[in-house]
């Protein structure tokens, strides 16, 4: 059992052993940046998509708001390069918000992060395994299987640790970052050299239809929120900076450097590109489609091995971006259950010393999701960026009035205006998202949230009860130590009732018998009691009570018993009652289908009879 | 809740009740008859349903095949009579077989009636509701649901108790009687009427085909056999005789000779009726079948009123002579439960007296095959008779050797004969059964029974090794009587913790308190221990021992304690342990979410540790 779970999950990490589990920012990109670079494979898809009624105008408007996301995303790293430094024990949205905005508004961003993060879960799979059934169309039937079997691999790479996890994925994350990276770059040589017209190698498949729709601030505004999905997952860093090797903040900011520069030249290579080798989205949902990268990538080198090398590189970094969900949902788990917004297993440290709680926690919602969506999570799409960007606004926010705090020098003036734009920028985004994408689905999120909010007040008042109520500043009494009086439900004499009554004569020196007669005849138990009892007790001078005998015309055991015990309490009113339950306990499961569970079932009724007074003990004999 | 269960099962049943309990003939046949009576619904059908590929010479059959039949009844009859004078405490084929030809013969009639009790109950449910539907085709979608809404309503009727059985099922039983019996003496008064030659009122729906087989000895050996699942209940009686009110023989043999008696007149009736009709089975395949009852009072009433009033008691009678197997299953499987063949709990009275474990279990298997063959049991109707005819032989065979074990006078000799001649015919009939359905299925039948009484013996091993293993002679002694050793997992102080240790402190002069101490640094805890536990102690002069800290690097609770325990045992090497588990006791289930069950996991732990030197005690304290 323990070898099976060591191979599975690796062997026991002593919590020693934390510091090697940490990274630098070479694993940093895979285990934190995944999410933020895969999306760069949705994101300009997702905002020339919308674009596709305009026609050929529409193509035009691709690279502006491309530019206005890269924008954005330049004043979000400087914005989160000041977080990682104000706070190198991690600075999630939810830390900077409750310390800065007060407790509602950090738990209104923990919502909205967990909620992000399992769709990120869900998507980045849905979407990875859509992308390799698209090119492997025989995998069809099992595209939910495939998905199932992908959630599960990466459960049990994070059950593993973080640094496996990091070490796992770095192999597809820097093949698909230099094999983009270079098919951009070779096709921008191209452009250039072509005088900015160059020809494709491949030919495109779709001429553009004619213009269905004029143009609008409406349409943009809806492909600007479609492509600010390329910007989820860029808080990842801020939230992780513990993971981080020492010196921790520099060595989290070179990785937000790293993750966010090649962001922007994917998503800027991109959006040049499309318009330079005027390749424009196709409709997902008619037949035919082919991915605006797919499309770009053949235009600039051909369908030959590159094609393929990059494409299936795209693949895996889908696929695992949900890592990211991963690395960042049991986290902030844990932080919730420190501050006891949830239970507070969710901060114990498994045997790898991550938060296994959170982890399973994850998978199994990613899991029902993928399952009840049949693995095709596009409806989902939209929900996306709500999270990100709220938690985004929130954090830089929280981190203005930090900084309007501990306003006393120049440089605090040039901090409080780089993250006052960063939330002013992402709250401006934030609204257009959630105005845009509202009636797309938008709405379950803003509905989500507060059930969460709700959830996690419960929880927490809870525990302020609870903790309230046990309490104790009083020390230990000894004047009013006395024995328990024990009542010993017998039928006839075994060596599980001589167990159970020895241990009784060893706490206590009132000792009731009990026998409950269900029209069976008492006499046979009497007789055994007084042979075995009665006898010797007499014999070496020792007064024991005789044995009671309740009768039970119903048949019932535990109504006389409680009766009794009611008497008992009456009788003995300064004295706690121990019921102590002779208890035959067999070897096998199996067996215990062969005896009456009147042990147990005795123990569960008289727990839950609540009664502070009487304590139940079994006594087992093992056979 | 007790409202609830008094409204659906009735109110509690007392021990002195049961004698109101009890039956007489009247409901005497509902009980143990339904079976029996039934049967001649589908016993001729089944016989003509062979003959029918010897097309009109198959006809002339019918007859002599039921005679035979009839006759075997009459030796049945005159058998299960002595039985009864013999046994008036229940002379079930397994209480016969098992004193008289020994315990083998015994539970190889149990296992063969146990399988033909639950076949009854499948079979008939299906049967009447087959009827039903063929009757009221709108209901056909829901064949699956009316069959588990009947036996969910045969169950609950048997859980309220025997008597309110027989009252709720004596109309449909005696509608039928009556009604099936009237019709047939009217066809026999229209058939001497018209001279042997009676012309049919309704037309009958299939002329008869032409002969595909020949006649042969095998052909007349499978209709009869087929014929005696006509036979099958009549041992119910026998088995029942407790049920009935005092004088229980004389009740008994009254009961049993009315329902062979009826059974007699309705199946010479429908014999003799579809001869002078020249009625025929229909194929039950082809489509247009109709059953030969269903054609016979046709062609004697034609289809008006009284026709529907049959056919319905029919359905009726049918769907509830399942209530055999329910009034007999519970009843066989308490005496071998008493006799350490199946789990106690068998054995048990409920609420209203009768054995409600029994009830349930054939409940749910016949609910599993009805489900698995989809409500449609035909397949199963061939194997019914083998594991009555296998309980008659043995049970009359019995018979004879109890004669020959009391065998003084005379009378004996005719008893002996008797018997032997039930023995013989029935022994008979069984090698004819199981030749002709061998390959139809009766080879399940042989091949479970085997299995069954393998269970049977693998019960009985494990209750004679158990009894063995506990019996004890031992007397209590006094001399060795000794406080344990307490250990208490304490972590900081609080109102838990503190009634634990009180509790300590009431049973034990030796309390080790154990920290197990994570990482998250042991401070807190034991300076805790020393205001609260330690000061006071020396202000009273006490002695108690200091906190142990357990270090446990890789975050287990478990596997320090069980360390410390080994320790604890080889220091006090003549000293039980006690482990004090304090626990906090929440009130609503999901609040149990909000707390690592330790208390339970570690309670759990180390009874799996099986050390009979150590007691877990839970002490809980209730918010």
């Amino acid at each position: 059992m323990g070898k099976l779970l060591d191979f599975v999950f690796g062997r026991l990490l002593s919590n020693s052993e934390e510091e090697q589990q940490r990274i630098g920012p070479l694993a940093g990109i895979p285990v934190l940046g995944l999410d933020a670079l895969s999306s760069s494979a949705y994101g300009p898809e997702a905002a020339a998509t919308v674009l596709l009624p305009l026609g050929v105008m529409g193509v035009a408007h691709v690279l502006p708001i491309t530019i206005a996301i890269i924008v954005l995303l330049v004043i979000v790293y400087f914005s989160y390069r000041q977080t990682i430094t104000a706070y190198p024990n991690g600075g999630g949205s939810y830390t900077v918000a409750r310390e800065n905005l007060g407790p509602f508004f950090g738990i209104l961003a923990a919502a909205a992060l967990l909620l992000d993060y399992v769709l990120v879960v869900a998507v980045g799979i849905s979407a990875g395994v859509g992308a390799l059934v698209s090119a492997v169309p025989i995998l069809q039937p099992h595209l939910l299987s495939i998905c199932l079997v992908t959630l599960t691999f990466i459960t049990l790479i994070n059950l593993r640790g973080l640094r496996e996890a990091g070490v796992a994925f770095m192999l597809p994350t820097y093949l698909f970052t230099f094999s983009l990276l270079g098919v951009l770059g070779f096709g921008v040589i191209k452009t250039m050299m072509a005088g900015g017209h160059p020809l494709p190698v491949a030919n495109l498949p779709h001429p553009l239809g004619s213009a269905t729709e004029t143009l609008s601030i409406w349409i943009i505004a809806r492909a600007f929120a479609s492509g600010c999905t390329a910007m989820t997952g860029v808080e990842a860093v801020s939230n992780g900076v513990k993971s981080f090797r020492e010196p921790v903040v520099v060595h989290a900011k070179q990785t937000l450097f790293l993750i966010i520069a090649i962001l922007i030249l994917l998503l800027g290579g991109i959006a040049f590109l499309a318009q330079a080798y005027g390749v424009v989205a196709t409709d997902p949902t008619a037949p035919g489609y082919e991915s605006l990268l797919s499309q770009l990538i053949a235009a600039v080198v051909g369908r030959g091995v590159i094609y393929y090398i990059s494409i299936s590189s795209i693949v895996a970094v889908l696929m695992l971006s949900a890592n990211t969900g991963f690395a960042d949902f049991p986290r902030l788990c844990q932080i919730l259950a420190r501050d006891n917004y949830l239970p507070h297993a969710f901060a114990e440290r498994g045997r790898r010393l991550v938060f296994s709680h959170g982890i399973i926690t994850i998978a199994i919602m990613a899991g029902v999701l993928l399952f009840v969506f049949d693995g095709v999570t596009d409806q989902l799409i939209p929900l996306f960026a709500i999270g990100a960007f709220l938690a985004f606004t929130l954090s830089q926010s929280g981190m203005v009035a930090h900084w309007l705090k501990k306003a006393k020098s120049n440089h605090s003036a040039l901090s409080i205006f780089v993250n006052g734009l960063g939330a002013l920028a992402t709250g401006l985004t934030l609204l257009v998202i959630l105005v845009s994408k509202f009636t797309e689905g938008g709405w379950v999120i803003v509905a989500l949230v507060p059930v969460l909010l709700v959830l996690f007040y419960a929880v927490r008042r809870h525990y302020i009860i609870v903790a309230q109520l046990i309490r104790s500043h009083q020390p230990l009494t000894f004047d009013e130590t006395r024995k328990p009086v024990v009542l010993l439900p017998v039928r006839g004499w075994s060596h599980v009732t001589l167990k159970a009554m020895r241990f009784a004569l060893n706490i206590s020196d009132q000792i009731y018998g009990v026998y409950v007669d269900s029209g069976e005849g008492s006499a046979y138990t009497s007789e055994q009691w007084k042979k075995y009892v009665l006898d010797p007790a007499k014999t070496e001078g020792k007064v024991l009570p005789d044995l009671v005998t309740l009768p039970s015309p119903y048949r019932q055991l535990f109504n006389p018993l409680m009766g009794f015990i009611d008497e008992l309490e009456v009788k003995h009113p300064d004295r706690q009652i121990v019921v102590l339950i002779p208890s035959l306990v067999v070897r096998k499961w199996y067996q215990y289908f062969l005896h009456n569970q009147r042990a147990l079932l005795l123990h569960a009724a008289l727990r839950l009879r609540a009664d502070p007074r009487v304590i139940t003990i079994t006594i087992p004999w093992y056979l």
